[in-house]
């Protein structure tokens, strides 16, 4: 089952080598991460998605406890949360194609932020389920390069599920 | 001096980790990291942020470009591009400020992502000036919590600068 893990860690050298490390070392891939700065620049928010046997999670979860400079560990499969992640897609569509690629974009709330003579790029933000569907509309414009952000969650209201 | 590196990867275990700790083993503290699938599944691409003295990131990319796994490593600093990240933020605004709330995210291109009887959760993109000037318009509603994605970047049009 696919896991999304959300921790706070000390903003300190070698924490993100260290919570990977736990994962890599359990044959554990990571699917995606998002690593950045709180409020408090002392602190940085982690995203970790990863998908595998449950139980398993669930001892690495108890590891994450024990590591110096985590300070929480929260698996949002507990907890009714929102989940996204943005997309930069570049595509080269041919000239006659341009304006529909910029109105696919629109339908799904896209923005061009660039726009060259041959080029698009188009940022996008959504559900994973969302994303896959703008992707696989505009693979017949070709895509040129495709980059994202890995998914970030935040939790509705703090009531278990 | 700010830079932002990114990697394409075999997406294998332990090639996070292996990333973090060549800057983790310098002193070298990562402020922000994104690491998500490609096209291709089997690879995976990252963006780093960090910032530093440019000979010790140049020393640190001729290592990346040595790791197994590794494909490719470009530092953003030699190109025009775009960078943008995403955050959300859920504020828990007085009942009389709920509408001003919406409407400056409606001034920044934010879409309110969730909705409940004392919180507002709100999702932006944008540049950091952008979402720091939002962070600030927003502190006195009562920020609750703050996640971020971690910048990405693309490549405007492939030229040195």
């Amino acid at each position: 089952m696919r896991h999304t893990i959300s921790l706070l860690v000390e903003n300190k050298f070698g924490v993100l080598s260290r919570v990977a490390g736990l994962f890599s070392a359990r044959g554990y891939n990571v699917e995606s991460i998002s690593v950045g700065e709180t409020l408090d620049a002392k602190i940085s928010q982690m995203t970790i998605v990863t998908s595998g046997d449950d139980q398993i999670i669930e001892q690495i979860t108890k590891q994450l406890h024990k590591l110096i400079d985590v300070i929480k560990v929260t698996d949002m499969v507990e907890f009714d949360h929102v989940e996204r992640e943005m997309i930069l897609l570049k595509i080269a569509p041919q000239a006659n194609r341009k304006l529909e690629a910029i109105e696919i974009a629109n339908i799904f709330r896209g923005k061009v932020v660039d726009s060259s003579e041959k080029t698009l790029t188009i940022e996008i933000t959504g559900t994973e389920d969302k994303l896959t569907a703008f992707i696989n509309m505009m693979k017949p414009m070709g895509i040129k390069e495709l980059v994202r952000t890995g998914k970030v969650a935040i939790i509705r209201e703090g009531t278990k599920k």
